[in-house]
């Protein structure tokens, strides 16, 4: 039986950890290709490369591994695996991107470079997931959410994946107690308050680093805030339809600009 | 009574002409304040700066006009709109993003820096409309757009909006015949097929450009691409909530690795 062609990416570039460990479990499960950014790209959300060129280079980082490393951001990655690297060839049969060192939860979904990589994989009618570890610690421990990866994966392979969805994982923190489970999610209701400290350089010209704090309006508990909070893995299903459909009869209905 | 406060943003840079035409007409509803990226950002998506330092500087394109250019996306620009610029002070009955100089219309959306901006406003709980030309020609005419983004801006401000919308504005380009009207569209089924357009630098290493085709796969007549093709004026409601909810009991019933 021919095994599962994998394409990985992510957005913290080739050499992170969390697409070291992303493919030692896709290696378990398949024939594994990587293409991924040669530097971080965190907070990218879906930019692409316009007006400006791409390099694209073999890496030898992961042993047994045909990997590139990219100059573009993670959903130029999954256009240069799909469109050069694998043109003419076999298509890849799932995109996974990861394991993010950070969350994804609700808001962050929009500017993650992580799940970009995996919507892109949607765009392509390929079954696709994204995985995030919900730690910011330099010293984060991956080894919990392995085993969650790989059953997860095969799982998508064997049972594939609505049209046009992408998955979007995030797991809890290791903790003393184990994982309790998986939860299908939808994203919470939450958002940044940003604050911009403000410094000067040394020619004493001002600048600011983006700082800020997450505030959760959401009291629902079919959210993935709440899953990680109660040590859930959390599974977001997300589209790239960005429509609000439920907004088009009300605009058509009460807007008086259309004679 | 009191004009309504109005936050102008874009994608293409502060001195580009979409921004200049945008602002002339805004100038004729409300206060106005521009905070707009000191550089060209399209195809940034939802891209924020995380990791790095953010400038951002008093401008005086616009006269008459209080104007900030910053170094960041244009979602920083909103962000750093509210958070530092209007901080404590009042905040903005709108937000107006463009008008971008090239389409917006169906998948582009996700890569849109202009639509970026107008989300940001809906994630704030602030009507918000992102509006651009489906026309790439550097002769562009803007002039046939600018009625029609005060009609809309001004039922934006009456009626306001669903909350978590935002609005996707694009024009078809100035043809012969009248624009025929407006419509209410859903995101068209369309996407691009990229190609790679591989070249040599001066020291013989290799880089590449991005180019593509776009390819749509939408029969319907309810679509942003329908529209243009047909002389309307498209408007697609689009949201920030990422999940697909359609597809939660699927993965729900199907899955079974719950247990």
């Amino acid at each position: 039986m021919t095994k599962p062609l994998i394409l990985v990416s992510n957005d913290d570039g080739i050499t992170s950890r969390g697409i070291y460990n992303l493919v030692q479990v896709m290696k378990e499960i398949g024939d594994v290709i990587v293409v991924a950014p040669d530097s971080p790209q965190s907070g990218m959300g879906h930019a692409i490369t316009v007006g400006d060129t791409l390099r694209l280079d073999e890496s030898f980082v992961f042993e047994g591994v045909k990997a590139y490393e990219c100059s573009g951001t993670p959903a130029d990655c999954v256009k240069m695996a799909r469109h050069f690297v694998l043109l003419g060839k076999r298509q890849p049969d799932v995109v996974v991107s990861g394991i993010n060192h950070g969350s994804n939860t609700s808001i962050s979904v929009l500017y993650s470079g992580t799940m970009s990589a995996a919507i892109e994989g949607a765009i392509e009618d390929t079954p696709a997931i994204g995985f995030s570890l919900c730690d910011y610690s330099s010293e984060a421990d991956f080894t919990h959410t392995l085993p969650y990866i790989k059953k997860i994966t095969q799982q998508v392979l064997d049972k594939k994946l609505p049209a046009g969805v992408a998955l979007n994982v995030n797991f809890p923190p290791k903790r003393n107690e184990n994982i309790k489970g998986i939860r299908i999610c939808r994203q919470a209701n939450a958002k940044w308050v940003e604050e911009f400290d403000q410094r000067f350089d040394p020619n004493g010209r001002r600048y600011f680093w983006m700082t800020g704090n997450f505030a959760n309006f959401d009291k629902g508990e079919d959210n993935d805030e709440w899953a990680i909070a109660n040590n859930y893995v959390s599974i977001v299903p997300c589209q790239f339809d960005l429509t609000a459909h439920h907004a088009i009869p009300a605009l058509n209905n009460d807007w008086d600009i259309f004679g």
